[in-house]
């Protein structure tokens, strides 16, 4: 399976483990990058510090590829990225800010980087700004997203006509036949979250990885669109918001309704209801949760049954 | 290629033209069933007599089959339903509404039904009323549309894991990619709207024919969710419909400024400030108005180019 991400990241399978907070830790992107894909230690919910621990955990764990996602509108930012260096990352992936900033920083130091975008537009800016590789994300996809709301259908063939470097589906993909219907569209290869949250090494709560399990279609939207859009489950937290929407709020309101730390309750403490329980649509598809090396096998071994039954 | 949808419908390529309100005529519904694909007629637009006259004009210009699109909510429905019996068609596609009202209605009479759903549970539903095959919408499809916002992405490999009957993917598809990354989804065939409003043979006035083909990725949005969903251009309505949502209007208030015959100032006289102007997500890519014909050509050899270089 020859391809241009495979060769970029020096993997076997172009299957990437979305850096999510709260879920992606060092064990899920070591066992993901162990298993053959690239692993991504998720930098948004974790403080300079623990981040550098994770990083050398990683290490220790694999000795494969793995990366850091770093959410770039992060307080420590600078410190962060320094760490990334210091430790001997030689992937990041940028998301949520202006890749223009740091790209050819990072790469000065010997990283590769790949920028999440959800446009075309910013599809463009990206590789304007010199990234490696662009991950174009679609509305199903689960925590925060895009204004366009360009789902991964539409999106990945819209990026793929405008750039020429590689492209990274994300957004709805948990299968093999997901895996293969992305690439067909365009993509070199796909990025990969919800499935991994209900994993058994992925740092969610397990009540949160059970709530996963159980949800069905229509069981998310994508809401508090006036602050940063996200897609949660619609549990009662979510629900008290959409009754506050009744009463046509200003931003000041939804922030302060919206509170600090609620993803952190929801998806790492385990509190159902009054916590943000981020994930995509595609949750309607997952049924069990299982090591991260068997989503990763099955997801491989889907997509090649599918290619010889289909073709 | 042979499937289930091309028995069930007897014809050469498992492409349905989508039955659009202001675009499908006979002269689009007959070139697509002439060029192999299976035309419908929208009857949603059309007054009793009228439908009439385009069933007639069609059986003229075709020998191959094609249907009716019904929505069920239409105001004359029993009047249209007698209509389409005694004129002889064989295929119907309903939608927005219960299928289990008319489906064995229809089937008594020789007819083959078709119903349009944007959810697992209404797929489910459908089969459950006994209709041949479910069209699946996703979220990035025009105009009307589903309240659960799953995508073509998640909703296809969703409703295939819970039904056996025929399944037509739509939303999103208007290339030869598209139709495969649907049918490796779990798809049958497609039902593909927008890439034919951008025909020379759709009704659709010329100034929308060329607004479609200018639209770029995040120039529609789904809107007027109080009341039924609809996807739009981005035009001067839509945009003074957002002015109104500051004011926290109510579904009367809303259905005011709506106001009547919107989709026809807009679709079929060319009002392209004050008209609702539906189309899907995919006009991001479609660059040119093309003969129907050609169109289902060109997905047909793109569709076989991509499964011979992919495989």
């Amino acid at each position: 399976m020859p391809n241009k991400v495979i060769e970029l990241f020096s993997i076997k399978y172009p299957i990437i483990q979305a850096g999510m907070i709260w879920v992606s830790g060092y064990k899920l992107a070591s066992a993901v990058s162990n298993a053959g894909g690239l692993g991504l230690i998720g930098a948004g919910s974790m403080y300079p510090n623990v981040l550098r621990e994770h990083i050398q955990k990683c290490k220790n764990n694999t000795n494969n590829p793995f990366g850091v996602n770093v959410p770039l509108f992060y307080p420590d930012l600078e410190e962060i990225l320094q760490i990334i260096i210091d430790e001997g990352v030689k992937i990041v992936f940028t998301s949520a800010g202006n890749p223009k900033l740091y790209t050819s920083f990072l790469q000065d130091n010997g990283i590769i980087v790949a920028h999440v975008v959800s446009s075309v537009k910013f599809a463009l800016k990206s590789q304007e700004a010199g990234v490696d590789a662009v991950v174009a994300e679609g509305f199903e996809a689960g925590g925060h997203n895009g204004r366009e709301e360009s789902t991964t259908f539409t999106l990945i063939p819209m990026v793929k006509e405008k750039i020429s470097i590689p492209l990274i589906a994300a957004g709805g993909i948990a299968s093999g036949r997901g895996m293969m219907a992305a690439m067909i569209l365009g993509a070199d290869g796909v990025q990969i979250g919800s499935r991994f949250v209900a994993s058994e090494e992925s740092s969610a709560h397990i009540n949160f990885k059970n709530k996963v399990v159980e949800t069905e279609d229509g069981g998310t939207d994508l809401t508090l669109k006036e602050l940063t859009p996200v897609r949660l489950i619609k549990n009662k937290f979510y629900l008290q918001v959409q009754e506050l929407y009744k009463h046509n709020p200003n931003k000041d309101e939804l922030k302060e309704f919206l509170g600090r730390a609620r993803a952190k309750k929801g998806m790492f403490e385990g509190d159902l209801e009054m916590g943000e329980l981020e994930i995509g649509q595609i949750a309607g598809l997952i049924h069990k949760i299982k090591p991260a090396a068997k989503i990763v096998e099955e997801i491989i071994n889907e997509y090649h049954q599918v290619k010889n039954n289909f073709m």
